[in-house]
């Protein structure tokens, strides 16, 4: 799926730093289409013409301006992001949606006494204008800097715009406290929040749901290992920082060897934790911890590797107690809410973009990488059967989008170790495609033809790695311009995942290679390149990709390869594969100038029927070839193993090597099984 | 020659942000060559061993830290740049140089009461370990936090860090802040330089030379025209700025049309200017206006285009007198000293990385164009011509490193309208060429052989543009690494020269073209990529650029093109070209979405004798073969109508099109001339 960082990013301020090409920000490409659409609903009619998907929120922003008349507020401003910057969030958490009607994953929205609006990129204009009623204004920039100036344009001076600090991150704090910097508006916190005010009984509850232990089998290394790693961090630290505070729901998952089901898609719970140099303290529902999860936490009790549990909503009241005494504590500014740094004396905070949880899981251990990679070989399987199928059933006229992503998911959930799916399957016909993020429901769903083009972006939480996974395919007769542009698509995926570069290369500072093949003919793309991904955690996971707030690019990280194209009202193609950050073998570069390149570890070979060979160079079809003989190798028996036999001639039929011009020799027609059975082992062993 | 920011760029803090590669922090690339030299000096022996071009430092330091007592302060802090954060500086702002031996262009000392360190980048390592005696040690890192965190260690908590605060810009000072926050150590701005006061009457004075009006045929526009547009700049703002405060030397140069000649290489005079909506403010010494300039400021007065002159360090009482008013003030934060930002009070201030005449003058107009292009046909004379004497002269073993570059000077300074070079003419034979910005000297020189690489690297001044171009060349025979190393950096020139890419499009997003073709063998560069150049202003002019701080690329603008590859102790090589960014014909990109594309306006050919074809692609050769044509086409006129007939032969034999494994039949034999007036025509109107 398209990268998207935390919610709070999308709308990081900043004139050259384009952070979130993902979020319609755009690499060069600031006014893809803000004029390209025009808005399907039609308010100055009376009664309004709307789309039957609006929902009418009459009630709930009268009840909401009742509150900030209350309170004094004149705007209040309302994110989409949860306590822990989460990006996908919990039913709980949705404010955003209750208040507004729009459901997608980015936006913020700003209640005035007399207006509404919403901000959100490129991805989600059309589904906001299809959700929202006429109380709500669509505004397509994603600037900080255009929310403040739109309030600065809405509020009378001395007056005040009011925010939950616990749902903004320390540097979006910073930011619209910049813009409105000397205006004489004051930001003000409200520590109450007024939508769960007004929300009510409405709201839903807590999760209750067990919170229980990884088996070791699954994870890199056990918590105390893990513990042990970020103190002698600290330790090395110039500040010698004395604690860790953790807000993040991936961090306190992946530190302990926890997880749970508090948000859907991703494995997490809500919680907090405080790692200091001699305690351990976990903020979380106590009674939703497995007999067996306690267990780990306590086993070496007490001493500096027990953890002690507090209640979740302590978290506050504790650190600021810790923080009384003679202490540093490190935190990570881009998770790290507005609310919890208040409490922190501002000479008692180490301040990192990143906590060091955050970066040392997002370098794998070679148990991890295994682990990553074996599952991987499961969800080709998967897509594999999905591809075969569709391709059967599609010329029947017997599958739709909904029924597609259904099938999808359910081959998934059939194979070892899935606990479901990575995100909502976006499975988008034809010109549903071009809207980056579709995804298809029961009431509306576009069969799929022979005569159009198909994109399945899908993804599976196994227990031993999270995948996502995106291929575009047409089983008729695709125009000319399909298959320039999807073999463009194609050579952009190939030329990023086939680069040499420098470890410790900004991601950022290659990722238009993936979009140079489009941008040669005028084309490209409005969403970013790629994002990190986890071992049964997020299947965005933070800080690995190709954005300029992402870390730069060290051995044993994964990140996505996504380019796409869209074609508004037409087609939309993306080719995402997930890839392995390893050492290059070069002419000259070796010892500490070693380069680093990518290895995909995503199987599934793409759609022959898409692809203009003439476009590629001779380098792209060697790359080409050498992908599909490893898919043919690792993916191959797996498929025997299963008798999938259906499914492996497939594979050796769209696993032929390419050759310009010429008919292939079937060389390659017998797959090497038996020297290959190394590759399973750790799916044998899991 | 390699891209340089303004002096306080090079220590710009950030983990992510490795801003600025040609000041050895390099993209991917961070610890290149940290280990790899080893200091020449031997502080260890008694007396220690130091080369004779080092300077004694001893009764400086000694002098400075007695008023660093006085002041109270443990540390002072010494930036090599001036006060109006100028890249090249007067002799009499070489504070840096002075207290430390140390001439090069980047870097940043600090003396405390037992020590001295200097921090620069890998470009000027060996220089410094040259040039310092035992007193001072080297720091190869160029950070901030680098400088921050060594300071934390050698000054112990409660004690004083003094700076000057108008040799620190905003950006600078405040990073400096952030890393010693709740350290208990404060940075105390003293406003007398601590250095100018035990350097005394020995600082060189003030200039007097005349300042002159720069002659209407060599502007783009009349700077009445200028004024107004950044007033409509001002009105348009969401902020309504009522007046902009200029601090850089080229923002007074190119709004006003006015020359000096205050720094060497730099048509710059000591100035700053506020600009209002209703006045116009000029600081500097009305006495050396020329008559003319005078009468052009004044034509108009009084009213809003009348210029009126203050005193040049009046600027401070005018500000802060200004600033008591109703009024917002528009500074550029890049450009405007902690000294000045001070006076201005928060609430008055609208605050953007570079004032508008920044952004503006980035943007060349039609004319400005044609004035660089005309010049840049008279620089590709001067080399052509250098490069035919160098075939010449070199085999009979009579130039070296001096003599050449002292030529190659004469030859510019012969063309019509020439003012003289735009940087000290780099000119490095054999390992000398691997430090990237070594110059020559009469005492120490190397000779020119047929048997080393020779690395070329200048540019001149006229009064219709500014130049800059760097070639590299073997007369005899170049061993295959040394032609596989050459022919990867032409790819590499080749390739982001004939990138296409989305208008707006980040530089930073863009350079590993330049990168790519010796990435792929393990190979880099540890400067960055390029750099903006004015007309007959500065030869690297912000904020155009590959670097992460410069500004989206757009029409007009011109950038250097310059990747190079250094192999220690042995040769060196840059190709360095200037080019305009120009629209781009695409296939599928027009209108709204039309792409960028460079036009290279330098016009030089490349070492055969260095080029192994066999590494080009198809599109690489002719991209090339198109380029020489031209050359041919605008070059070869100028040199028939300058009757220089030996030179349009080399030039006819070095543009001869390349063809992979074939001898090329000559169909281009004869040039086109008759039909090729029009591209004299800008240097005949001049």
């Amino acid at each position: 799926m398209t990268g998207s960082g935390p919610q709070f990013m999308s709308v990081l301020s900043g004139s050259d730093s384009c952070v979130n090409a993902s979020h319609g920000c755009a690499i060069g490409w600031p006014k893809q289409s803000s004029s390209a659409t025009s808005d399907i609903r039609n308010c100055t009619t009376s009664p309004p013409f709307l789309p039957p998907t609006v929902t009418d929120t009459s009630a709930q922003l009268n009840a909401l301006r009742q509150r900030m008349q209350f309170y004094n507020i004149s705007a209040y401003i309302v994110p989409a992001t949860d306590a822990h910057m989460s990006e996908y969030i919990a039913e709980r958490d949705a404010r955003l949606a209750w208040i507004s009607g729009f459901t997608g994953s980015a936006g913020t929205g700003v209640v005035t006494t007399k207006k509404a609006a919403l901000w959100t990129d490129s991805r989600y204009w059309t589904q906001a204008e299809r959700q929202m009623d006429c109380n709500w204004e669509l505004q397509k920039i994603v600037w900080t800097d255009s929310i403040g100036e739109w309030l600065l344009q809405e509020i009378p001076a001395g007056e005040n715009i009011g925010l939950d600090p616990f749902l903004f991150s320390i540097d979006l704090w910073n930011s619209y406290a910049r813009v409105l910097q000397g205006s004489s508006r004051t930001l003000v916190p409200i520590e109450d929040n007024l939508v769960d005010l007004v929300w009510g009984s409405q709201r839903p509850p807590l999760p209750t749901s067990e919170i229980y232990l990884l088996p070791e089998t699954f994870t890199g290394s056990t918590w105390q290992e893990k513990v042990s790693g970020i103190r002698s961090q600290m330790e090395q630290h110039s500040r010698s920082p004395t604690a860790v505070l953790l807000s993040a729901l991936e961090e306190t998952a992946w530190l302990f060897n926890l997880r749970g089901d508090d948000i859907s898609y991703n494995p997490v719970f809500y919680s907090y934790a405080l790692l200091t140099t001699s305690d351990i303290s976990l903020f979380v529902d106590r009674n939703r911890l497995s007999a067996e999860a306690l267990q780990s936490l306590s086993a070496q009790c007490p001493g500096p590797l027990c953890v002690q549990v507090e209640e979740y909503d302590q978290v506050r009241a504790s650190v600021q107690a810790y923080a009384q005494g003679d202490v540093q504590v490190w935190i990570g500014t881009e998770y790290t809410t507005y609310g919890l740094y208040g409490v922190i004396p501002q000479d008692k905070l180490v301040e990192s973009s990143y906590s060091p949880v955050m970066t040392t899981k997002a370098v794998k251990n070679a148990k991890e990488q295994a682990l990553l990679k074996a599952a991987h070989v499961r969800d080709a399987v998967a897509m594999i059967q999905y591809l075969l199928w569709l391709e059967k059933n599609v010329p029947k006229g017997s599958v739709d989008e909904f029924s597609g992503a259904r099938y999808v998911d359910k081959l998934r959930r059939e194979k070892e170790h899935c606990r479901g799916a990575s995100f909502e399957t976006i499975s988008a016909s034809g010109l549903n495609a071009a809207l980056a993020h579709y995804s298809p429901s029961n009431v509306s769903s576009r069969k799929l033809s022979v005569d159009e083009m198909y994109l399945s972006d899908s993804g599976g939480q196994y227990l031993d790695g999270t995948t996502d996974i995106t291929r575009t395919v047409h089983w008729g007769e695709p125009s000319p311009f399909q298959k320039e542009a999807y073999t463009r698509v194609l050579m952009g995926n190939i030329d990023l995942a086939r680069l040499v570069f420098p470890s410790e290369t900004s991601g950022r500072v290659v990722e238009a290679f993936a979009r140079r093949a489009l941008w040669e003919v005028g084309l490209n793309y409005g969403h970013g390149t790629g994002h990190g991904i986890g071992n049964f955690l997020s299947v965005h996971e933070w800080p690995v990709g190709f954005q300029s707030n992402n870390v730069p690019l060290v051995k044993g990280m994964f990140t996505s390869i996504e380019p796409g194209y869209y074609q508004e009202g037409e087609f939309g193609i993306r080719i995402e594969d997930v890839a392995l950050v390893v050492e290059a073998q070069t002419k000259h570069g070796a010892g500490e100038k070693a380069h680093l390149t990518f290895e995909v570890v995503s199987l599934v070979p793409y759609d022959r029927n898409l692809i203009d060979i003439s476009f590629l160079s001779e380098d792209q079809i060697q790359y080409l070839n050498t992908y599909y003989e490893t898919i043919r190798q690792r993916v191959g028996p797996e498929l025997q193993r299963r008798q999938l036999e259906e499914e492996y001639e497939w594979l050796r039929r769209n696993t032929q090597p390419f050759s310009r011009g010429t008919l292939v020799a079937t060389s390659l027609g017998t797959l090497a099984i038996t020297s290959l059975v190394s590759t399973l082992l750790p799916d044998r062993q899991a």
